[in-house]
């Protein structure tokens, strides 16, 4: 009988299972095409004592931290969002207010990017508080923006300040860049060559772009903009700053704001030989490489 | 600035948030329309202790049935699978081998049906492991299967056999009926009306389409297809059968079997007073309700 019915669904289901998919895992977002139509897919997930303490954050923080570092990923491809689906296990301390205000939250927050949940499974056990939140979306006015598409003599900018994120809280509190993705694919247009979030912290996350680009990435220390009380290696080397790193053609117009976002240009995209180093320079001259330098999520 | 960037994104993503969705959570699968090419969407998650024990299921089990109970929700619809997210909290203890005969073991079910793994999310944690799987879907060729279309006099039937699954091991080696599904979708045509996956039981499952139509819904007791050594109760209390409970037109012609899968006509629908009951019938006349009889899942 097994092997009857798994011949019978493989005859059912004879397309090539990959037909339907134009980018898959390695990048922000899975792409696929539903004969034509093209479809955004990711998702992350927020477990207690790595994403956050339940000491130290409320349910409505939790909540709206899971959905909006899952539609970070679809500002990191310039995409619009389309639904979501989360997934919770709740220890059963929680009790039901609680859940409630975490399922308030959730949904708050993905109505206010357009993305809301459309599903979800629950279940109540003896562990940790994880949350799991998966994204659609269709692609932006520009395109969809990926990671392997810098190319030698691209200026490299970053949106907004970077560094503290987990020590200040504000890991609880970013918002997704997805307006300021999609004006800035819309600003730039073909200019815009690779886009990412920074949630590994801005040296592992060029280095993905370096990597699936073929191409090396060179940082300017002073340039990097840093929040309040940070130092260059910990804007570099913190994670889950939730802001975009995106590679420019050298000929494009790129404004210094998108709204009250900062934009800055922090280095260069160098040639494809050491394809994947990220390397920060110092005024004086120093350099060293950084795509080590990434933050390890911890709580 | 926070205020501002909220304003800023609600006017940059102005549509109605709840414009694509055709179908919003309640059923197996939640149904979104990008601009007239329909899409459907859930997760489902496995839980150590909750829906597999370590000690009594291999990785290649446990990753199969991840994936092909989330891939279950796609035949309740009678939908083609489009591609697959999964996320894994493992832990420490797991090691990269049995890691890796997890992965290896998901991504070969996605593929078997034609639901390719296209991203995922992992995080190694001190926690049980615990997995999710998001799948796709477009419809079929009968269009998307609904809980809520029911009417009275249609003819209620199941596949396969029921009941005992948890204790024989079957719920770690069931197929999900797509094929079937898509079979019974283009024989039957629109005299296929409700149809839902047995995930909590028949009582309850039945309870599901019963409340959703506004319906009663009547079993007969010797009716339902039994696996081996397994009481009527169990048939219909026991969850984790992942067959498929259909309701279709008094008129339909329907044949008893789908390939080498059985299809057992159990009972039937009722008047919409008192909408939500699932009542059993035995031959002695005698009857009770069993929309609370459902299986909560436990390891």
């Amino acid at each position: 009988v097994h092997e009857f019915e798994i011949i019978k669904a493989i005859r059912l289901c004879s397309r090539d299972p990959h037909d339907a998919v134009v980018i898959g895992p390695g990048d922000d977002m899975a792409l696929v095409d539903p004969a034509g139509k093209q479809l955004l897919l990711a998702v992350d997930q927020v477990v207690e004592g790595i994403h956050f303490k339940v000491s130290a954050a409320t349910m409505e923080q939790i909540g709206t931290k899971a959905v909006n570092r899952s539609l970070s990923d679809i500002a990191a491809m310039a995409a619009r969002p389309l639904a979501s689906l989360a997934t919770a296990c709740l220890p059963k301390s929680l009790g039901q207010a609680r859940a409630e205000q975490l399922f308030a939250s959730m949904r708050r927050a993905a109505n206010l990017y357009n993305c809301p949940l459309v599903g979800g499974d629950i279940t109540i056990w003896d562990g940790p508080l994880t949350l799991t939140v998966t994204v659609t979306g269709t692609p932006g006015p520009g395109g969809v923006k990926r990671r392997d598409a810098a190319r030698p003599g691209d200026r490299v900018f970053v949106t907004g300040r970077l560094g503290g994120s987990y020590s200040s809280g504000r890991h609880l509190s970013f918002l997704p860049r997805i307006p300021e993705a999609l004006a800035l694919a819309e600003t730039l247009g073909d200019e815009l060559h690779a886009m990412i979030d920074l949630s590994d912290g801005l040296g592992r996350d060029a280095s993905h772009i370096a990597n699936a680009s073929g191409v090396t990435i060179r940082l300017e220390a002073e340039r990097i903009p840093r929040n309040e009380a940070t130092s260059v290696e910990q804007a570099i080397g913190d994670g889950e700053d939730y802001e975009l790193c995106l590679t420019v053609a050298p000929t494009a117009k790129v404004p210094t704001a998108i709204g009250d976002v900062l934009l800055t240009e922090v280095g260069a995209v160098g040639p494809s030989d050491a394809a994947g180093r990220v390397v920060l320079t110092t005024q004086s001259g120093q350099s060293m490489a950084v795509e080590q330098l990434g933050w390890e999520h911890h709580a």
